[in-house]
């Protein structure tokens, strides 16, 4: 169980969802361990946040448990989709925890947001990989089937035809130097969807992920990120932790997920 | 031995004491094998500092080994308190090795300092942790038992109940945002005990350590509040380093010790 | 062999040449798995430099493989001295992938630059270590043999008499805080040789190599470096990465390298 | 959950109970870890014992999760002692997983077997270790102050004073040497404790555990006995396993504990 | 390359083929790393095998590199067969490096053998698993669709089901503590393919896989079997390696090919 | 200090002398870190040896520290022999901790012995090894310099030319599966040396060395060798443990040092 949450999954405000998919991964595998290592690496928070003033436990956060992979991919994503699109019906907003990032797919399927806000090193516009229309790759792609528009946070690599797509009007890219600076333009009214691949921080700050890209960013800067968007947003998720490092991208992914929810909810409450 | 650490202790000037007391640690054990690490990766470090033209093995320095933890906390401490406490009457600076952040409480007793100056992501602020007065996150609390008021650098997390308590006119807390921009307004003659817990740092610079809390400081930070304090310190220690990273959190810790025996020795000497 | 690295190394603009000596390293040693990993880590990197417009592939690099170090190193940097010079003759670039610093010495003799720039922590002014004038430690000091003058970029630590021979009017020392300002004053002409000992990095971006020194760069301070110098240099190395870390040492390393190449073949190419 | 354990805690036949205590661990801690990664590694069991004919998940095992530590050992084990006896006296047998071997005394005392069958490269019959009358070390002097005689299979080390100890008539050794011939020599009705301390094996089979004794057991010796002292038992655990090495002591623990539900179920079934 | 696989696949006698698919490992994943930590601590190994007189150097063997996965595992197999039965067809007996133990399929297509050795923990009789007809739980299976029959050595666990079908008599199971006594009655004439699982080892021995299993061979007896089939055999496969030891699975694997390769040129040269 | 070893060096009956050289290691290096790996992972180990029934306390062993390589290693043997040397004049008998196996040359030189008694998985009767005549590979064939004839115990393999070396009159090479029915024919009043290469062992039990060699010896065969042959040695060393394992390869050599005091003390008291 994610540390703190303890509230009963029917009902809940919010809900942990692992999702411990690891099928395409290119080069180093063990996103399917991601979850446990976010949940593990959880412990030691406080449970008070003293910029809201609130208490995790107070929240409203259940834990779903994980949602096993099955060995079709496609057939996985749709009963994910599924799992998360119950918990919307209930305004309960899901927490995914991956697993590669394939797994965001079927939150923003289930989710139908108009803007898909993306923390990532890469572009994930293919529109398939290595002949695989499902890879961890294409992720922004199939969120802009759902999604007006994305916007990428962080990217500083990709294929050429990734970046002429990205070169559309529905697709802002953000490189690394800009994103300090950057505040989301979101109307009022825009449902945006938040997508943490923990592999947009600089490779210091989260080694245990499986395609390190340097020159990323730095802790603060995607903290500042989840606090902006989080209270727009009908969902997030963290993805591409691995067990390969010390616990660094666990803990940094742990608290995201955390800034998110004391975020969100301190601008959804009355 | 403390490479470099060569002076006789009867007489020297400062004297590296390991305390590999690890009992109370919260999540990730280890740090009674912080002293070792310290040491260790302390070995490559040039012997010179160009900043203050000294050479360490001028510095008369000594190694007193380590203090060997019992399993009753509160007779370690009392026993320690001592060893420091004999250090201090021959106005020899005793550089603390940790060990969990409990070990402080035994050096500030010793030292009876007028303020406590803290690098840590936690307040440490509780009366009892787990029913334990004796905790690593009772520390500041603890200090202030002694000293007149608590300055803790890079705080960013700690309990309601701390938080209260850090409101009180006797603590500052320096968010790890501002503690670039923090100055020691130290009067004169005001005599400071610098603590150092390595998960002030930013678990990316620091992933050693037993509560990794992101958002933290960059090493060059905690750096220069070293060299700030230094003059005006009795005492100082570095903590929480165990031997779960790649030396990461080791070789900082050292490097501390080192910037502060350097400022130290440039601040007080004729 | 290198990712990418797939011209026919007669003819090639540039060539990875491995260089695995590991014998003077002082602390920590795994230098000799420096090559292994570099091109390893390299593995999911983008063939697309957004940037530049370039494809890696389409950039003419070889990969010689490894020389294999010999017992005796002065033999040893001869050898390889000359399977550089081999390439340069054919004005094929070497990217040499170290192994010890000491490698960059047969390159440097090689290529007869008129500036030797370093990215390193240390100042490698020795001219001998612990009796040894083919140490890592006296790189600098070798390039000076050959170069008009030395340009050490991060240089954090060394010994007096480094510190002394840094004085003179042929080296410039640009500490660490202010690499992120610095630009090449190369004369139009100046050739120059640019290596890449990863220490300069901080030990959080680089835990992997053997002699870490607190208080270093970021990643994209080098990197400007690599992209400011690469137009004039006639040669790279990326050296002291080993095994000893997640990755990240290699990854870093081996990114820079492609940033030097896609940097060169822009300002070199009508 | 441990993998299979789906039953019911209230009437189930067996219940896997986690006691992650890590307080008097003397040389390498990680024990609390010990019934995160016995869980984990169980993983790729197959759920079919060709031996017993069995599935694990026809067996009736429940998991109670863990008896978190408190700082005061003493209140631990007492509750501790309380959970488990509140099993017992629903003829639920008690699968203790550690944490320390400290955690025994609590199961012991709950079940008052007549018999201390004990696999360990230690004698454990310290009256108390450094002034701790709770150390790991003390645990079959406690089983003793229950049971009416101690066996201990693969001891090969401990203090004059244990030995003393242990040359009294209601203690047998049996020295790694010979535990492939041990039988037990329980009599009919003679209700026995069985305690799996991991260092009974030898390093090279189980290297993540505190405190390492060269010359152990292999682990079919620990498993035959295993199987041979199952169908007498009242209860089983499988102590000091921590997180310091690739899975090789978890794995054996979490097979051991499977050895026994299998053997204890097939002697008890009619 | 594999060290000492010098030869010119064109017209060698035997070829390493690695084969780094890890896209069914159910557990640790890492198995694409196999290839590549198998050639590496192959490194040290002397040429010369004194048992048979023989210089690996002398022996023919060449190395193709890895076939790289795609994501279409049929697809995978498909081209897989090809590669090792073009060798084939020049009698170059293959010598397959895995990667997941599935590839072993594609080498029992290609090469027709009539009897299927097989040194595994696991029976791998499934026909699918978790729905997956190409899972490495199905190896065996597949192997009995080309092979007359199969030998298992060392398996020590399955499901029900596929016990059921190890008893009927195409399959002989010879559980881990009856491989010492087995030699093969293999009639003159009969052609076997030998598959190296290295989960076949006990965890002590190989605990870099992905999944373990105690009770296992001791690498002695994994030679024996592997030196009595060779000279029978008409290619054999090493797979299961991964990356998640200290190099233990690896060596391991490494030199049971090299076993392998002299048993196989002893008996086979005239 | 090794644990125990608190006797003063003047006049001990034995001496613990560090030698952590690392300069020729062939494959994975990390053999400097030996001495400090041994030392600690002896920490555990109880005072008493029950067979012998002595304290190791009371075995008036000291600790003299490490030896630091100089650059020139045939300088630093010698300055080795000459401390092995003056100990050897006092009637302490040396037990030396590698280190590369090079180390033993020099207590060899120093110490003059009839036999040079070796475990080994190689022969290291190289004359030169990679042009460099004091590699770690030619050992033995120094110490037959010295010794009238060596037995070399565990060996698995060699070059041609070692082996034809080794089938001369003043070789005995004890193959491993012959290692436990060995007893040492010592003339009485031959004078035995005895050189525990730790990877005699297999690689299970001792992954931490530089060169692994499968099918290697068990734990408790190697302790069985130091036994018998302890009685009549004038010294002993344990070489070739690094720090790249978790533990297993430092516990062997650290309990094999104490079996060898115990067993000499027992042998040469009166
Ligand atoms: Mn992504
Ligand atoms: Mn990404
Ligand atoms: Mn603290
Ligand atoms: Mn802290
Ligand atoms: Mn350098
Ligand atoms: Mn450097
Ligand atoms: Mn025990
Ligand atoms: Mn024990
Ligand atoms: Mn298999
Ligand atoms: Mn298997
Ligand atoms: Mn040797
Ligand atoms: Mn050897």
């Amino acid at each position: 169980m994610f540390p703190g949450a303890n509230a009963d999954p029917a009902g809940a405000d919010y809900v942990v969802v692992g999702a411990p998919l690891d099928a395409s991964t290119t080069f180093e595998p063990g996103a399917r361990f991601g979850p446990r290592r976010v949940r593990h690496f959880a412990t030691p928070f406080d449970d008070y946040d003293q910029r809201t003033g609130r208490q995790f436990t107070d929240c409203s956060v259940a834990d779903h448990g994980d949602v096993g992979p099955t060995d079709d991919v496609a057939e996985y994503l749709h009963f994910l989709e599924g799992t998360v699109g119950d918990y919307a019906d209930e305004e309960t907003v899901p927490l995914l925890v991956g697993g590669e990032h394939t797994v965001t797919v079927a939150a923003v399927r289930a989710l139908d947001p108009d803007v898909f806000v993306c923390l990532d090193a890469h572009l994930d516009l293919y529109e398939a990989y290595a002949g695989n229309p499902l890879s961890h790759a294409t992720v922004t792609r199939h969120a802009l089937d759902v999604a007006d528009r994305a916007v990428i946070l962080g990217a500083r690599t990709g294929s050429e035809g990734e970046w002429d797509r990205a070169a559309e009007s529905d697709v802002t890219v953000v490189p690394p130097e800009d994103v300090a600076d950057w505040t989301p333009d979101l109307g009022s009214g825009e449902r945006a969807y938040l997508s943490v691949d923990v592999d947009a921080a600089d490779p210091g700050y989260a080694p245990g992920t499986g395609t390190k890209e340097p020159f990323g960013l730095e802790p603060r800067e995607m903290r500042d990120v989840v606090r902006s968007v989080a209270p727009h947003a009908v969902g997030v998720d963290v993805v591409e932790v691995n067990d390969r490092d010390d616990g660094q991208a666990a803990v940094l992914g742990a608290k995201l997920l955390r800034e998110f929810v004391f975020s969100h909810a301190d601008a959804n409450t009355f």
